[in-house]
């Protein structure tokens, strides 16, 4: 088959690979329908992440059951099915309180590279969710998008407690922090203001159900969501970059007692003891247990009642990975859809 | 009147101060029945934290109203009232949401200094709770406990979600861990650690409720938590020190989705953002709102429900104050009382 794979910084080459097969008696063999190029993926694209040698890329996926183990009791060939990054049971303590990402069995799908033709899922029953029935071409890019983009971003507004009656800032215009805007509206909140400066993806706020839009940053972003929550800072805020003057912009955007939801990936982020002491605020976040909201969020994308897969904003074959990566690195593209 | 001062690392003294007089129409002033010293006055006894001059000492208190100011309208002369270490308003949109010690309008208490016989506290109406008649004589350590250790120790445990089914581990033994240990028992929880390695205050723990003693710390500590938990970690975990150690090892004793409610006043905590990322865990704390839950608290007290006044294990006429520093400087006295 074909995959695409990581070199060296810049470097992602699309090429032949082995052809996955299963290993464990619980795997099931997929083959994509579409797979994507992840906000997350550059880190080692830019260096900042430096893989040990050629890396497989890519943990997002959807597409239809070719093969399954012999232990597999959910899912049989031919289903369309939608998974997320770890791969996990669904029945360890953990994953019963909702924190898939964190089950004791996860496998990271980044290690099995998904940016390919065929993937081997480890944990089927557990991680793959089917589709009622095929559906539509058209729903496939919103599909995609719950395996991570979606699902973080749907985490995010939970555990930031967005809801009715709230304002609920979000920093970070990439789609993970577009999708958080999408699910803080339809999680009832009642003002989402997007901290953007990009026109387009402040276009894509609005659709999603943003009231209002920040340019600015750091500091001066804090004091402009101050000036629009009567001074208190929003009850809700989202942090979708995972820097420091991200996540330090989130907390000081956030009233006493409110919540702040993080789920960009952490790069060099060191937090005061002092800030998040006299910040008051709740501080929830993580790699985001997409698993536990799936089935929700197939239900409302093939209901038509949400579309993030308005996130893509440029496809193209796998072959071109390569221009892909460069196209996100450069922010030319919110994010990227290969196919397979 | 005689209250303590701060005049340099070790150097406590109980000298003539003037008496306060109400200066806002929305001031009390308290005679005190009670005062104490706190884990907290140990940073500026230590020269960690330095003050710029003679400094007042002591946030703590319960007493009688001596007079009150012009719109004082809920209290009146000779009420026993007990109050926190932030004044606050209680009408505020913080406030309402039950971050009293977010107030917009917060006084801090350290800068009246309550280790007197006298003290002005403002936002009287919002700040003080009034008991049912004057409380016995033996009731009154344990109201002055809910003027800080207990309503922090409170706090720390609804912050970490303590409850029904649930294992709580706390790390710290001093007088807010071991309130700690009070509070998740009475919000329910089925099994709580307490973190120490010292007879009298494991004692304490088992008579406030722990079920189980650990007595390592760092690494070990955290090893030892898993071992109890099935190898998950807490679903609870109270921080009371405030040290990078006691930070760490405490989100590391919490399982994944678990949250830990932290309370020790930061002091040089740096958090890696990758270790908040990856744990999952839920984290909140800071300054206790303890005027949010002094009703229902007085209410335990008079029932004689709770005897949270057990931590004073050391009493001194306020006279003899610089004693009591040293003695809790040298760990000889969990908590010492006052009486001025």
């Amino acid at each position: 088959m074909r995959g695409a794979v990581l070199y060296a910084p810049g470097d992602v080459r699309v090429e032949d690979r082995q052809d996955p097969r299963i290993i464990e008696p619980t795997d099931a063999i997929i083959r994509l329908s579409a797979t994507c190029i992840c906000g997350s993926d550059l880190w080692p694209y830019r260096g900042v992440d430096r893989p040990d040698g050629p890396m497989p890329m890519g943990h997002e996926y959807v597409g239809t059951v070719e093969e399954v183990g012999d232990q597999v009791t959910t899912l049989r060939p031919g289903q369309f099915v939608v998974g997320s990054f770890w791969a996990s049971d669904n029945t360890c303590e953990i994953c019963r309180s909702g924190y898939q990402s964190g089950c004791v069995n996860r496998v990271l799908m980044g290690t099995v590279g998904t940016q390919s033709q065929l993937a081997r899922v480890p944990l089927a029953d557990g991680t793959l969710v089917a589709t009622p029935g095929t559906p539509d071409a058209d729903l496939v890019p919103s599909l995609l998008a719950a395996s991570d983009v979606l699902g973080t971003g749907w985490f995010a507004a939970v555990a930031a407690d967005a809801g009715p009656g709230r304002t609920v800032a979000v920093v970070g215009d990439g789609a993970v922090g577009l999708c958080g805007v999408l699910a803080a509206r339809q999680l009832g909140a009642e003002r989402v203001i997007a901290v953007s400066r990009h026109a387009p993806r402040q276009e894509l706020a609005r659709h999603f159900g943003a009231t209002d839009i920040v340019t600015e940053r750091g500091d001066a972003g804090v004091e402009r969501i101050k000036e629009l929550t009567n001074g208190l800072g929003a009850h809700s805020v989202i942090e979708a970059v995972g820097t420091q003057e991200s996540m330090v912009q989130a907390i000081r955007s956030t009233r006493p007692g409110g919540h702040v939801g993080f789920v960009g990936v952490s790069h060099d982020v060191t937090l005061p003891g002092d800030l998040l002491f006299d910040s008051l605020v709740h501080l929830h976040g993580g790699p985001a247990p997409v698993r536990q909201y799936l089935p929700e969020l197939i239900e409302l994308i093939c209901a038509r009642a949400i579309d993030p897969g308005r996130v893509f904003d440029l496809t193209l074959p796998l072959e071109e990975a390569a221009e892909g990566y460069r196209a996100m690195d450069e922010r030319r593209a919110i994010k990227v859809l290969l196919q397979p």
